[in-house]
């Protein structure tokens, strides 16, 4: 184990982190509030210890898979730490699991809150915790990638444990072109979803918190009924931006270079959005009857199902109110989440279409021993040991999941409650059915749930071994 | 595909079939039922159809895994199909549908109910009942290969399709001669049980309705509280069959053999001792306060897990109303199932165990890319396909359990009862949680839900591929 690069690539997070921290004091100077005092001291002294820290550079450079996960995890939890101070210092969340709690649901993109009355918090707390998910999104990591001089094949060990999907397409041969590349198009659109919101007539803290809530699949709301309250212009733009950004961002980089029409020959984009539109389609005849008028039917069903597929999170209805096949397929995408490659969660469409994949092969094997042919995606055979990797993760998410249930069901909350309250942070959505609902929180849980559940958004966001590699005992031996 | 020797063995399961409906018609004699009629009826028809059909022995009598899972689907369907006859002629279930339903969860070894009141039922019709689990649970194509001339390696397409678990060992060189010596060991099993059960005090009426419904994990009872009347001995003796019908066969006959202690090696049958031992205990902790005594704590626990995790389904308490923590591990339990290779459902023990194995052999990979071990079972190096089927297994088992999921939620009953009505028959297991609790019966759904938990019952008994191939259509082209 190479805990010199460790601690080297830690004090780098700690500095970037330090950096963004100052966008709050700003919100604080124009608002005025005293309470943006407590980012601006937690901002310069993680500053200073991150200049400390980064100032040995360490001799050996060179790691493996193993220190490359170890990195990834550690930074999230040092990231989450840091980032919960300010919180607890300005009184915004003063109980430490509850921030903390908080952190880790914004910077994973969960928006699973443990706050009952989230319009009491102050503007520059509100804008960091929503800000956290846009960190959070494309991931700390692969920004240091983009701007430290790093070099090396090593380099590709950190994108790999952060990005999501079961395999990493580089864009470009270099790693680090590759993740200015991502860090640019995640940039450019979440300006222009500001600009269109802005123009649609949402005041600029509004856009601006929803925007990177947005970009992030994360779905912090500012507002008590989150986004129920805007026009529904606002709504339709938060909506197909919630899409946009649950797309694999290869779709993007594609579009921008000669081949444009390859963006649209991505199987796992064509399914993802079949999905999204199949779904819209039954819960919008599943709800009419309830509503006025259609429009408004369709544009609560497509609101909902882009906020549940990218596991963002946002809401415009208590869709717990629904009728229970509405409320079925939610939680069925809850569980597919969005593409590999974007900022959502969830096992990720990708992973699904190779497992149906698998499964049609295995009933091809039945039909035909001697005949059988490989597994292909976008035209090309898939590597067997992809599809092994795909079929053994949806075994360790069951087996997470099964363990997270356990221990979370001592706080004998309802059925509902209980099994969407872990599917929703693992899965890195936010709210849940029963009292994890839309208009629920997650402060009723016991601290034991609220460790296992913030354990469950880690590893959810990081895609699972991460963080069960921080749990292996021989991951911390010497070599 | 070669359909002359599909007709051939479906006269003979016909065959079978009616001579075992002679049985209810001994029941009828006893106790003087004018009902019994119904089933002499359609046993003397079945007979005399199974007759006149297997005069024609096909010439071509080889057939391959395709048949062989065509066969035995079919098989089930066509038992199924005139096993509800008597009920619906006799008026003890008027209903085809029911009928069907009723019918299909006795020989998948369900025990899902739509009955009201069991108590009104007529005593032939409710030892058929419970009979049917006893056919069902080593399997019709079993019996029929152990007492059938026929010979030929493709005879253990027959067997593998109807078996459990994720390989099939036989236990001698010969099909014929494994078939036989199952029944035996499952054959004398009841047979102890019946007289154990004489002993405690049993009604002998009782006593062998519980015995086969115990031997096939059934769990159809003849009381409107299931076991809960009867004595503490009798709820004893019950949990243990229930465990002991849910071990591998392969014990049982390495008992018989000369070296007794490999029955005690099985890896398989140790963690699934171990999960009935652990959940018992955290459930017992979990409910004792509600409980005037430990004992009788203890002895629901032992019972609930015995019955849930061996899918039986017997009950003897009303566990919807048990604290949540406790009603989750029933849940989990459902989900993982008895042994492969005993009459239990569920995804198995054994299938589970190679699944964390890969799920630690996945973390080791990322350890130690090049030092990667194979995976091991009872100490035998697995091979790879048996992986790949176990983990497809479960992606197919999540993708059956999702449609029928939608299918089912149209009904809008609750989330608990959507949700574990679906597992309770997917599983093999009866009672779920909520509507469909122990108290509870499946009569509420709609037609198209009961026909979907029929095709889940079946695809669970079955071990899923062969319900599949029947809707795939490559199946049904000619070679």
């Amino acid at each position: 184990m190479n805990y010199g690069i460790i601690g080297y690539i830690l004090g780098w997070v700690l500095t970037i982190e330090s950096l963004f921290m100052f966008l709050p004091c700003i919100i604080a100077a124009i608002y005025r509030e005293e309470t943006g005092w407590t980012f601006l001291t937690v901002a310069v002294i993680g500053l200073l210890a991150g200049f400390v820290i980064t100032r040995r550079k360490p001799k050996n450079t060179v790691f493996f898979t193993r220190e490359g996960f170890v990195i990834v995890s550690l930074s999230w939890i040092v990231m989450s730490l840091v980032g919960a101070i300010p919180f607890v210092l300005n009184g915004d969340i003063p109980n430490f699991t509850n921030a903390l709690f908080e952190t880790i649901s914004g910077f994973t993109t969960t928006g699973a809150s443990i706050l009952a009355d989230v319009e009491a918090l102050s503007k520059c707390s509100l804008f960091w915790r929503s800000f956290t998910h846009w960190i959070g999104g494309m991931g700390v990591l692969v920004f240091l990638l983009a701007i430290l001089p790093m070099t090396g094949g090593h380099n590709m060990h950190l994108m790999r444990a952060e990005s999501t999907g079961p395999a990493v397409g580089k864009l470009v041969p270099k790693v680090k072109e590759t993740a200015k590349i991502l860090y640019m198009i995640y940039f450019c659109m979440t300006v222009v979803q500001i600009v269109l919101l802005l123009i649609a007539g949402m005041p600029w803290f509004d856009a601006v918190t929803t925007a990177v809530g947005t970009a992030g699949t994360g779905g912090f709301g500012i507002k008590a009924d989150s986004m129920a309250g805007y026009s529904p212009a606002i709504q339709w733009i938060v909506t197909i931006f919630m899409i946009l950004f649950g797309v694999n961002f290869n779709m993007y980089y594609l579009l921008l270079g000669k081949n444009k029409l390859n963006a649209f020959k991505l199987e796992e984009v064509r399914w993802y959005f079949v999905v999204i539109l199949v779904s819209t389609g039954i819960i919008t005849a599943n709800i009419a009857s309830t509503y006025s008028n259609l429009s408004d039917a369709v544009r609560d069903a497509a609101f909902q199902v882009g906020s549940i597929i990218t596991t963002t999170g946002f809401a415009t209805t208590d869709f717990v109110i629904w009728p229970m096949a509405s409320q079925v397929i939610l939680v069925i995408l809850m569980f597919l989440g969005a593409c590999a490659g974007s900022t959502g969660g969830g096992v990720k469409i990708s992973r699904i279409v190779i497992m149906l994949k698998a499964v049609k092969q295995e009933v091809m094997y039945l039909l035909h021993p001697k005949s059988v042919k490989m597994i292909k995606m976008d035209d090309k055979a898939l590597d067997k040991s992809v599809v092994r990797n795909v079929t053994v993760f949806l075994a360790t998410y069951v087996l997470i999941y099964i363990v997270s249930l356990i221990l979370v069901s001592f706080d004998n909350f309802d059925f509902a409650t209980t099994f969407t309250g872990v599917m929703a942070t693992l899965n890195n959505i936010g709210p849940g059915l029963g009292a994890v609902g839309p208009t629920g929180n997650f402060d009723g849980f016991s601290d034991l749930s609220k460790y296992v559940l913030m354990f469950d958004m880690l590893a959810g966001r990081l895609e699972l071994y991460p963080m069960l590699l921080l749990l292996t005992p021989a991951v911390w031996k010497k070599n």
